[in-house]
């Protein structure tokens, strides 16, 4: 079965907010079995609202739509989806009401009459009751096409799909599965990695799809299969074939499906009983915040310390201010020291350091900007490695977390330091 | 002038990846004077790229596409463009051959098959060469219509639209300015804001148009006007009305265009040569993050602690056991501790800090998932407050950090504290 997303709001035409809704939408669909074959995003504007749907509709029979259900002027939504689906009068619905009196209520706050309007529905619409926020979900449909309607603030999105949504597509398209196995890898380069595993590509069967999906943690390897009915060995196939990848890339390979690299460190230094810190120059706490990503993260992480200034490395890390002076903050020694002196102030197994130049500014022909500087502290060694990295000040702090969780990551599959 | 966004790939469809591209690509188009009038994602299979382009130019004749132009099986862009712009023939780019060859020769790779691909074009097709990445751009014309495509990576989609798309659109199309105000406001709900300032917005002329823009940071207000020059008193007018917001929701507007929040924190702090630190439990380095996230943070912030450990937060930060023993991690007397402790640790004049539950386990009845406690330590005092939030555990994260950060940005600006 087939659908299609349409995120609404001219926030997105002009590029002020990023659609996060899609993916996400998306990923629910894909759960429930159906299979994306368009995404749109169009403005606030009932004419091209309209000419959306009628051009998603030409080619599948349901379109989840987000935004433009919101309180405020611009919020048009509602009123075409009436409209295009033929209601003849708004209808107020009572629950909604309710729900929002008793919301607003809580706060302290009296039900204005731009809130009210949101307990009116189209007449004949299905409403789906928001307990995450104030504007309901809207399931229509008419003639064999169904459009459900969610606002664009992410979490309630997230809350009707999940608890609205969700079984009422289950219920009403009793589709075949999509299999999806996803194999993530980190530390090499897309093209790097197509051509280490070529021939093993060019071997998979035809109902197998491979896809990469690179991002700034890695690449992620998705074989697909559309028709998994059709195939009872596919689970023993992808097996094998996975174990083949295995002996390719082996090091390059951090988990599968949902593991994330943080995920992989997690669980590593939860097998071994062992703990970690960071030190964080440049990236600026956002190695710590990849690390505490990771739900239950606090069974391993302590903590870190966040030494942008020259004089928080040498007081809360014990870098030494004659190597800062005689190397730089962006330097081997400096870096080294940061990752020792972390696992000693905060008492750790592991620490992970970072120093660099994330720019705009502040780049010199010896380092310029992108030059990172990562150290592993383990407890017998420590190791750094000098990055030369592309990109903005916010990618160069974001690559620069991820490279050194990896470098942590494979210091814990080393044996050598497992002694 | 009216343009379209296309990104192909499977990886978007099933919601693996969000596509950041557009929203990029759409402020390109802005500054070069070109109004998005769509967006759509598309997989990577020839049928469904060859259905959108048909579409997307039956409504505007410039179209904007990312993705699938990589060296892997599944990059099929190239030659679906060629077909659609009716080429005979892929032709080898030499410049680009040469730029490959060079690109790989220094990393010490010698230049495969995959690789060498790259350097075919459709015939009679300009190439943009790519000095951030292996994949050239595309610029085709026919009969009308411009179809421009970029790599998907987004470093190198952004070289390319910087050094050789922006100048070429620039050139062709001789437009008009679209004008854009943004007011930036943060700590008021959307609904809030749009009762607070209902009557301002009805009293708008027709010719601006007003949009909210919620975020984790705040609700951004857009006022646009898409004729700017048929108005010679658009400035003026605008700032007029910008001023009557001003006494509407005073405390509320941080800044205004591409103005942020921590921008904003930065500049009351650098006015002030006042020194900023954090002591972080549950925010896990978002919060030293969102604050490095301002380009030239080094003049005011100093750094931080992740004190996700108690022990940490007793070590680093001073907090008394007792304390923690008696009120537990996530409670106001712990906060204010690390506040304080963080401006004397790290020597600065204010600090902000941050404990809570930020799920998804950990909560109970009393302190339920979402509490969270912040707390700002100025030279003469600590404030603190607590916060109930809705949301994952990374919005809670993101939601805590920002709503910390303004609470700092209230303490600065307020009269009590500046003595």
């Amino acid at each position: 079965m087939k659908a299609s997303v349409l995120t609404v709001g001219d926030e997105i035409l002009i590029g002020q907010i990023v659609d996060t809704n899609s993916a996400r939408i998306a990923q629910w669909l894909g759960e429930q079995g159906l299979c994306v074959c368009e995404m749109r995003s169009t403005g606030d504007a009932q004419q091209a609202i309209t000419a959306a749907l009628d051009g998603l509709f030409a080619s599948c029979d349901t379109v989840i739509i987000t935004g433009g259900l919101g309180p405020t002027s611009d919020d048009i939504t509602k009123h075409t989806l009436a409209a295009y689906f033929g209601a003849s009068r708004m209808v107020l619905h009572e629950p909604t009401l309710k729900h929002l009196t008793e919301l607003l209520g809580s706060r302290g706050i009296a039900l204005g009459e731009l809130n009210r309007s949101q307990a009116l529905a189209p007449d004949g619409c299905e409403v789906l009751p928001n307990l995450a926020g104030t504007a309901p979900g809207l399931w229509l449909e008419k003639d064999g096409k169904l459009a459900v309607a969610l606002p664009g603030v992410p979490s309630e999105m997230e809350y009707l799909m999940a608890n609205e949504v969700a079984p009422r597509l289950k219920k009403r398209f009793n589709t075949g599965e999509i299999f999806h196995k996803n194999i993530i890898t980190t530390g090499i380069p897309e093209s790097t990695l197509a051509e280490a595993i070529a021939a093993w590509e060019n071997d998979l069967p035809g109902y197998l799809r491979l896809a990469y999906l690179p991002s700034l943690s890695g690449v992620k390897l998705r074989l697909s299969c559309h028709t998994a009915a059709a195939h009872p060995n596919l689970a023993s196939e992808v097996a094998e074939r996975v174990r083949q990848l295995q002996t390719l890339i082996p090091s390059h390979i951090v988990g599968y499906d949902n593991d994330t690299l943080e995920g992989a460190v997690g669980r590593l230094l939860k097998v071994r009983g062992a703990t970690l810190s960071t030190a964080e120059s440049c990236t600026g706490g956002r190695l710590a915040a990849i690390v505490t990503a990771q739900p239950g993260a606090s069974a391993y992480f302590k903590g870190g310390v966040v030494a942008y200034a020259n004089n928080v490395k040498v007081k809360a890390l014990g870098v030494l201010p004659d190597d800062i002076e005689k190397h730089g903050a962006v330097s081997q020694a400096v870096v080294e020291q940061m990752a020792t002196g972390a696992r000693q102030a905060l008492q750790t197994d592991f620490a992970i350091a970072t120093s660099g130049v994330a720019g705009p500014d502040g780049g010199t022909p010896q380092k310029p900007v992108g030059t990172v500087w990562v150290a592993v502290a383990a407890p017998k060694r420590v190791a750094s490695y000098k990055l030369n990295l592309g990109g903005d000040r916010e990618q160069t702090m974001q690559r620069a977390s991820y490279i050194a969780l990896n470098l942590l990551r494979l210091a814990l599959i080393d044996d050598s330091c497992s002694s």
